[in-house]
């Protein structure tokens, strides 16, 4: 055993950094040494205390990582120690209904590591090494830590279907949003995005994507005249607001495809009718697979998605309650990462 | 100038039955004797007033019909007097956006005749010749004027892409919910009914269809019964009701569809979370384009729809105002149609 930091969930707006003991990895396992980890909104959704039925305190948080492989439990073949990787952070039970129709990563007893099971906001964490991911030797490990969430864009776009030369509105600019938005436009959409901070709105016109204000825009009539009248291809659903449901709806041509991402806990009102007269589909879509993963490690190696634009600010492991409350209270911020003192140590090598 | 007999709409809650002229059909029109006309729901809301906005008193309602040609105006070839029809009620601007992209059938500026222009609740009724559907000479003409419900039916089921062995739920059992259950079950799906209305459940059962009781039985348990907990393919919302849709999305699999074809004329609450949890789509549905009209004479013709179960009641045309309000007042009824005094009199021979 020997003894790392870890930051824990404790209890609804606590977080502490404590000392934990650490195990060899199992059979099967890998103990990596985590470099940098994102904050997620669920995570801030557990901050909050919104998630104790699912989660367990004390917990672990952090599942956007970046990291280095540290120690091989007996029978992993392939890996090394020192190898840079990332962790596609979904146990299926491989039995379940959807997993015997190949949904795996939405499988019915799904264990989302960093959720149902301890996180990456430690200086080590063990994990099966069938959720490691490769990444290339030249990737900075920081903006390594963005792979995950842009997984989840590349599966949003692959859900909704997007076409070169369609035209796509992404409602809610914040770090998937804008993710969204880069992995559209990479598939040849023409986009737009909605969203209410002038903050979010001048990073997205740094990315060179077109942003309207909902609170100043007529954004239906801006669509409008963007499309001859026919409106949008394609809308996601990223805000998680009732308006942004509202917008998404409005905006869509006949036969257009509206792509939940956002996370909405209570049910919304949802205009039907609309649905039903335009011919609109909406597209439920959670998570990703590895080929989302592994697409989403070459865009951002290949700076498709320009990492550090994106990353507004690194704060060590020791300051996460910190950091975890300012995100809470808003603020001109997009991605914040975790470091976890690996790197600099040279804990790792 | 001829003068005919007609049903109109003139305020909410009033129809009355008078005579009107009737002008020789123009270039490109034709003119039709009704033989049957069916009272569908919509028609029913017009009947309440809650589309005043849109339908202009005086109206002649009217748009699931079976007749026979009476005159055929210049320029029409390709039909003669007597032949039997039925018509696609449906007349597109061929401009706007949708149309350009080949979804005619809900055109941005659709005429849908019986609603937007003259029905076929009268003596005689002029069509444009292109939207006139042959029928079989030995088709039952009350039996015929069934083909424009299972026209929606056959859409419905075509956009949902229900596929032989699928387990599909159709909530609402109504003349459409019940027209959608056949046609599923034709193309080799498993169906279940659910429906508050003892007596069309059992008509449902008469048609070899298991119907469940909402009010009585745990429907999202009979389904994990029946589908070893997976949920079902996919669903189709025909009821209209608020319960409704919560069922429908109760119910689904990983992936199911969810089939829009019920109006739901203010929003209603969804529950989104699930649609993104089991990546669920949910797919308007709206009318029908001439090849679902084609197949849905077929199914009719066939017996496929044993039409004759359908059909509740026949009343003349002089009777139409009871018609509605018995209707109107609930009870056990499926499909009421008008006789328009055609057929009897042999007026269109």
């Amino acid at each position: 055993m020997m003894s790392t930091l870890a930051v824990r969930y404790t209890a609804a707006r606590a977080l502490s950094t404590a000392s934990v003991e650490t195990a060899p990895p199992g059979p099967g396992e890998v103990e990596i040494a985590p470099a940098y980890v994102g904050i997620c909104g669920t995570d801030l959704h557990i901050f909050h205390g919104d998630m104790d039925a699912r989660v367990k305190a004390p917990a672990v948080l952090g599942h956007e990582m970046s990291g280095r492989i540290t120690r091989l439990g007996p029978g992993v073949d392939g890996w090394s120690a020192g190898d840079p990787v990332t962790v596609m952070p979904l146990r299926w039970d491989g039995t379940c209904p959807a997993c015997r129709r190949g949904h795996q990563h939405i499988c019915q007893n799904l264990d989302f590591i960093g959720i149902d099971s301890p996180g990456a906001m430690q200086q080590r964490w063990t994990v099966p090494a069938s959720t490691l991911v490769r990444l290339p030797a030249d990737l900075p490990l920081d903006h390594a830590a963005l792979v995950e969430p842009t997984a989840v864009a590349v599966h949003d776009v692959a859900r909704a279907e997007v076409r070169e030369g369609e035209r796509v509105v992404v409602v809610g600019g914040g770090p998937v949003g804008i993710l969204i938005a880069l992995v559209a436009r990479a598939a040849g959409a023409e986009v737009r995005v909605v969203e209410p901070s002038a903050h979010r709105r001048s990073l997205a016109e740094q990315l060179r994507l077109t942003a309207w204000d909902p609170a100043a825009d007529d954004v239906s009539e801006l669509v409008a005249a963007w499309t001859g009248g026919a409106g949008a291809d394609v809308a996601f659903e990223v805000s998680g607001a009732a308006a942004g449901v509202e917008t998404a709806v409005e905006v869509l041509a006949v036969r257009g495809r509206l792509c939940q991402v956002a996370i909405h806990p209570r049910p919304r009102e949802v205009n039907l009718h609309r649905f039903f007269w335009r011919e609109i589909t909406l597209i439920g879509a959670r998570l990703y697979d590895r080929a989302d993963f592994e697409q989403a490690v070459a865009l951002v190696a290949h700076g498709t998605i320009p990492a550090h634009l994106l990353i507004s600010r690194v704060v060590p492991l020791t300051e996460a309650a910190a950091a975890f409350e300012a995100l809470n209270a808003g603020g001109d911020v997009m991605k914040v990462l975790i470091d976890c003192g690996n790197e600099k140590n040279g804990a790792a090598a």
